[in-house]
Formats: structure tokens, sequence, C-alpha cells
């Protein structure tokens, strides 16, 4: 664990110090966590009386005062510099394990690294700087891009393409057969599924998650799209650029997704189904419909959030209108009104 | 990429040549993707105008007129054809990897591929034609059939059964322990997992999928069933022939599935359920009772699908109930009625 | 398949023998699969007349008479004792397979297991009688206890600690990146994940489930915890002892869970939640706040179980509510106390 100085900290994030500079910090804690040689990050700078007071923190600017610590505008921001300045996995040093399996025709640019037991077969094709951990298969003519990162026991299926900057968890497939099958009378027979998926630079894909190849044509993930853990993408989607989608969601075929789409976690989209740029999902919809751009939708099936909200809130007065509608029965009976007569009508 | 003339499309699916039989195509595209040397595959022959008219077409019988294509009485079908035709993903050449590990008492049938890095335990026997792409595990005395499909990073556990024809895409667990625990004083203890699972004959299994072993018997999915991605089937269910379940799908312990049941995805089923043959799941239905043969279901809990749509229907008029019920206290106030006295009823 | 006298089974399991203590029998089946020289597991003696006379049962205390069983006052702790006897999966033999890859620095016990195609890097530390299945990838100063068991195609990432007495099953992943990015002019940031995850003793991991590591601190599963299959627990989550959750499950970042929690399967739990001791979360529940010790919750949002009965039996009253004041709307307009000026009240 490297020790460093606030001042050191606040070059590489761009912050201010507040108090001693040179004070040593060993790494970062939260406030639940706080100790002795940490720095504690405060969002809510309205916790700071609770802090002890000989532990620095990194916060907002203007609300340190009389204590040890760094001042940012975007402690968020800062928060990344630091995590990276204390990242104790280290890169792996460029080289092929011996216990690899390369096949003939692969390509492996500079500085490369295929761990143990990863499996290249025929025409795969490693951009420079790439890191393959461990237990990866590599199907024919994969293309992977430059300084992407394939984590443990991923599979990536023939003629998939991945971008440069990428990052793959363990455990995800790219390019299995999408999900289709037509009907006869023989049973049900499987729709061969010829097409490909392109992942795009600068994407990330959780854990365990699964995009399957198109039917024919192409499954794709654009530019700077982040998706969660255990999450499907089914055959021929399309997620456009700089959408975050949590983890635990299912995307049905062929759903296209705007740029700059934000979703919540366990998330279903059905198939065909269009949305829009900009768009937010709250956790647990279930999107049956087309989402125009912008719009914030929630609920099952999903519709936008407001409406939703006024929506679940009218269900809690149900169990009210029982009891007034008991109640003015029992005025129109005592009136007279509401006798047997009216019943029938 | 082939190069197949429309005539060779036309015998190959049992479809017939509209135009010039010796038009030349290298693939097949949708509308929304249509561009020169495709084969357009038109569904919805409403949209066939939208089409270039020089992009050849493949649709319906007696729909086409005046432009190059094969007409098909069921288009789906002769999809499956034409992409088996594209399919660029070409057969194994026969053998066992190097890398691959293969313990004694093996048996390994004739065409057999085993990828590198697969480890095969002591007594799996592997049937006739089958591959095993790279990275599999397999369990002691696990038994598959010929012409199976077994992709990379599956886990196949002792005394496993697979039938011929199978395919079992990336990732997939079956065999691992059911989910059992009993709660002592010192906390939960575990219940031995010992029986097996037994997964039949042209059955496909989605990417990332766990299929988990009896507690004591068998977990079955029966004979050419389909199952989806990231799917969870419990120990000792029995799912029925020819049935397609969609993915995200988690169904609980000792479920009984009918044949030829379809469900859509992200369905819950809970434990000891009993579901009958032909019956019909709406995605994202939880369902917590038995289910009758033939009948469509969908909401949580789920109940008889028309029985849902009316009662989801009916809540949105709580909104419109409240308004009418204040009306008619107003009404009733006014006219002396809905006084103090009939209030305190 | 081994063959034991009732005798025998009654002295493992400390049951009682009614009956003939010499029968010999192979194996446990249940009441729908009873056949001839198997035990029948009947947990509800009142079916016990449906058991054919000649299969001797297991059952509760003082409910057997003129047939061979065993009775057991808890005769689901005996079925425990009893599959353990017939568990076909024999220890491995320790040692380190050749095909196995061990980095320079691993540590490795006494009656250690590794299997085929198993990946150490630098610094991994393995406890005594611990078994690595096959194909599991072990990062970088990975600690993990004695008599635990990592099943096929597991990643266990750099700085893990795994606990003695842990099962962790097939394609599980622990200590990928936790899910967090931060939103800048440039398109979104990721957050380096520097946490890690401990699993304690005696903890079990269902099949494809995913544990992130912690953003910085830990992400804990507590001791005698079990979590079901394709279940996913996010950065910095803390999940108590003895806490039993089903499968299909995601548990959002910052969740703290307490000890003795039941949960059931497809449930969501929003981030930074904080469930209590003792709490059960009935299944497909979506829990958004903070959850008091000892409550029962269910729904989405999820509320106190009788709460939301209640809820959810009041909403099947708005079609009856439908017609109920239509009805009074009518009486009212035909006593013309209802009509066009009150309804423009």
């Amino acid at each position: 664990m490297p020790a460093v100085t606030l001042r050191e900290v606040a070059r590489v994030s761009g912050g201010t110090v507040v108090g001693d500079g040179d004070r040593v910090i060993n790494g970062v804690c939260s406030p639940a966590e706080c100790r002795e040689g940490m720095l504690c990050v405060v969002w809510d700078h309205g916790i700071l009386e609770l802090i002890p007071h000989n532990i620095p923190v990194l916060t907002k600017s203007g609300t340190l005062s009389g204590r040890d610590g760094i001042e940012h505008e975007s402690p968020r921001e800062a928060l990344v510099d630091l995590l990276t300045l204390f990242d104790r996995r280290a890169a792996r040093t460029p080289g092929v394990h011996p216990s690899a399996s390369l096949a003939e025709g692969c390509s492996i640019g500079e500085g490369v690294y295929i761990g143990p037991c990863c499996v290249l077969t025929e025409g795969a094709n490693i951009g420079d700087r790439t890191v393959l951990q461990g237990n990866v298969f590599v199907g024919r003519d994969v293309v992977i891009g430059s300084d992407s990162r394939i984590e443990a026991c991923v599979a990536l299926h023939d003629f998939v393409e991945i971008g440069s900057r990428v990052i793959i968890h363990s455990g995800v497939t790219v390019g299995c057969d999408g999900f289709g099958h037509v009907q006869t009378d023989g049973g049900w027979r499987k729709i061969p599924q010829i097409g490909i998926v392109i992942i795009e630079d600068d994407v990330e894909i959780g854990p365990n998650s699964t995009i399957d190849r198109a039917t024919f044509g192409v499954t794709r993930v654009r530019r700077g799209t982040k998706l969660g853990s255990l999450l499907h993408v089914a055959h021929n989607c399309d997620i456009g650029n700089d959408s975050v989608m949590a983890g635990c969601t299912g995307i049905g075929g062929s759903v296209t997704i705007g740029r700059g789409v934000i979703a919540g976690g366990m998330v279903g989209i059905a198939d065909h189904v269009t949305i829009g740029n900009g768009v937010t999902i709250a956790g647990r919809s279930g999107v049956t419909k087309n989402v125009r751009d912008g719009l914030t939708v929630s609920g099952f099936p999903a519709q936008e959030h407001m409406v939703e909200t006024r929506f679940q809130a009218s269900l809690r007065h149900v169990r009210d209108h029982t009891e007034r509608i008991r109640k003015i029965e029992k005025i129109l009976e005592k009136s007279g009104l509401g006798d047997k007569r009216n019943d029938e009508l």
C-alpha cells in the first residue's frame, strides 16, 4: 500500500490542500469505516462533525475549516484519481503464458498479456497492451482492440469484434446464439444465428452477463456504454453510446436503446421495443412499449414516471373507497333511496 | 461468405423463384439494413414497396410481382435453410486438443472434437461427433450423446446425462448442488444433493443458465425443449417436451412443467408448482399456483390472462372513483342526507 | 451405490428402527418415485397409506406401525445423514494436476486437490484439504481456508479472502469490479474498485452468482450464510451470519443485511438499504427502504407482509366499486339529487 502526502493527493486530483500538506495517508475510507492513516471521503459535508478530528477528509470546496484535508469541486471525480493512486492490482507483465493455447493464424499485438489456460482459435487478433486474464476462450476471427481487459472464464465467440479500452468481466459470454426457434409439426426448429456482435470502444460489461449474436446482421453495444452484472442482451439489440444499465436486467431481441440512457437494476425490456435518447428507466421496470427521448419511466407496464407515481398512489385509496361506498349505501338505504328496486336498476 | 443464386436458394428452402433465378446473393438482410448483394427477408409484405427495387426479397407466396425474389409458404422456415447456407461457423475438425486433460476411463466416440483446456474426469463418455468447444469441465461418469455441442466454459458435474443433438451454450452449469438447507440450533445444515440431472435429446440451454441436480432422484429437461439465457432450473424440476422458455427466468425446486409450454422472459415459478401441457406464461409473470392444461396466465400472482387483463384495467379507474365518491358525498351532504349523524353509522 | 441395513441407517441418523432392522436399502426415494430397494422419505405421514407396503419409509416418530422403516424426531435432519451415506461423489485424491498452472509464491496446504487447468496467480494461499475442481481462476494473493470446495469455472479475483468449509459453485465470480462510474463531460468515467471481498467460514454460494469487490473497504458475506444461484451481491454489501437467500436475487450497492435473514427468490434490494436481523423477505419482493428487525415483508415497494396482503386484497374490489358507484349515481340521478348542477360542483 503506497503512502502519499495530502499535497500529492491534491496534485493528482486537482484539489486544494487545507491544513498540513505533509500529512501522509495510506488509503481511503468511508465515514462508517474511519481509521487512522486513511483519507475519509465525505459526500455530505453535513456529517463532517461526526468524523474524528484526527482523520483528514476529502470533501466539497468551501466546507473544510480547522482540520486537515482536501477540498475539491467534484469530490466524486477526485475519488477516481485517488483510487487509481491506491490500486494495488498492478498491470500484468506482458507475455503469453506457456499453458495458453494459440491456434495458427492468431495475431498478437505489442505488450499483450495472455494468461494461463487461455484459448485462442484460428484468426484471433489481439490489439496492443490488451490483457486476457486466464481461462478465456476466444473464437475464430475474433478481433479485440488495444488496452482492453478481458477477465477470467470469459467466452468470446466466432467473429465477435471488441473495441479498445473495453473491460469484460469474468464469466461473460459474447456471441452465443440468439434465442430463436420456429414451431413446426416436428417440434421446435432452431433458427441458425449467423450474425455477429460488435462491442465498441470504452464499453464495460459486468460479470456473468450474456450478449447474444444477431440472427443475421449485428448485435451492437456502442461506445462508452456500461452494463452491469448478470445482464442479458438478446440478438440484434443496438444499445447506444454512453448509456449505463445496472445489473440483473434482461433486454429482449431487436431492442434499440438510444444514447445516454440510464437504467436501474432488474429491468425487463420486451422484444422490438425502441427506447429514445436520454431516457431514464427506474429499477425493476418492465418496458413493453417504445419510449420517447428524454422520458423517465417506471412500473410494469412502464409508463411516464409521474403518471406511474400518481397511479400507484391512487391504489392506496381503494380500502378507503370500500368504506366510503359502504357508508353512502347505508345512507341511501336509510333514506329510502337505495331500496331493492333501485338495486335492480 | 458463399455466393449463391436465387435458384439455389429456392431449391434448398423449397420456395419458388420469381424473376431472375441466376441472380447471385451473398447473404441475408433485414428491411432496416438492406444493401446490394443481399436477399432481404420481409415478414410483412405490406412494406415491400419500401424495399429498393434492386434488392431481391424473400416473402410470402403470392405477394411478389415485378421484382426478383423467392416466394415461400412459410418464409420463417425458409429462413432457417437460408441461414444454414450462409453459416460461416464451419464444423470443427475432429480430434482431441493436446491441452485437453482426459482422465483414465474416458470413452470418446468417432469424430468427436475436444477443444483446448477441456477437462474430462474419470468415466466421462462422449458420443460420436459431439463438440466440446474449449475450457469445458466434465465431471465423473458424465454421459453425452452424439452430435451435441457443448460451448465454452461449461461445467457438467458428476453423473449428469446429456442426450444427442443437445446444445449447451457457454457458461452453463449442469448438476451443481440444489439449494437445500435444514435449520438447526447450530445454524443451517446443508442437505447433500446426491441426485442427478438428465438433459434429453434436442434440448438447447442458453448461456450462463444453471440446472441444479436433484436432492435425490432426477432433475429432468425433456426432449426438444429450449431454455433461454441466465435461466435457473432448481433441484428436482421436470420440464416437459417441446417447451420454450425465454431467458432471465427462475424455476423453483420440484416444479413440474408440461409439454409444449411457452414462457416469456423474467418469469418466476414458485417451488412445487405444477404447470400443465400447452400452457402459455406471459413475460414477467410470477406463478405461485398450479396451472391447468392449455391456460394462458400472466401477472403476479399469475392468473388467467383475461382475468388479469381485466383486473389491471380495473385499477386504472381508481382515481376516477376517488372523484366520483367525493362528488356523491358532496351531493349527499348538500341534500342533508350525508350529515354528521349518518357519518357515524 | 452402497447397500446398508435399516439398522445402520438408524444408527447413523439417530433414529429408531421399526420392523426388520436387517432389511437392506440401496438409496432414498420420494413418494412419487417409490421403488423396490429404496427408503421412501415421507414428510407428511398422512400419505403413508399410499406408499406400497413393501417399501420401507423414513417418517416422524410415533407414526409407523405394521411396516418396516425408520422413525425420527426430525426426518429432515435424518435425511441429511442419510444422503451423506449414499453420496457417490467421493472426495478427490489430493494432488495438483499437471495441467494446473501455479505461479511462484503460491502456498498450498496439506491434502489439497487442484484439478486440471486451474490457474493460481502469485501469492495464492490454499488451506488444508481444500478442493479446486477444475478450470478455476485464482487471482493474486487470494486466501482460501481449509476444507473448502471451489467448483469448476470459478473466478476469484485479486486479494479476495475465502474462509473454511466454504462451498463456491461453478461459474461464480468473486471480486469483479463493483459497478461505479462518474458522469463527466467526456462520458462516464470508471471509479476504480480497489476494495476486497471477504467470504467467511461455512458460506455457500450458488452457481453463476457474482459477488463484487468493494469500491474501497470490504464486501462481506458473513459466517454460515447460504446464497442461491444467479444471485448478485454488489460492491460494499455486508450480509450477516446464518442468512439464506434464494436464487435470481439482485442486491444493490452498500446494502447491509442482518443475521438470520431468509429471502425467497427473485428479490431486488435497492442501493444503501439496511435490512435488520431475522427479517423474512417474500419471493419477488422489491425492497426500497430499510426494514426493522424481525419483520416479514413482501411486494414492491416491499412493506410489512400483512399490510401488503391487505393492500393486494383491497385491489380485488375495484371492479365491484365501479358497479356500486354507478348504481349510486343512478339512484341519485333518479331521485333528482345527482342532476347536472350537482355534477358541476
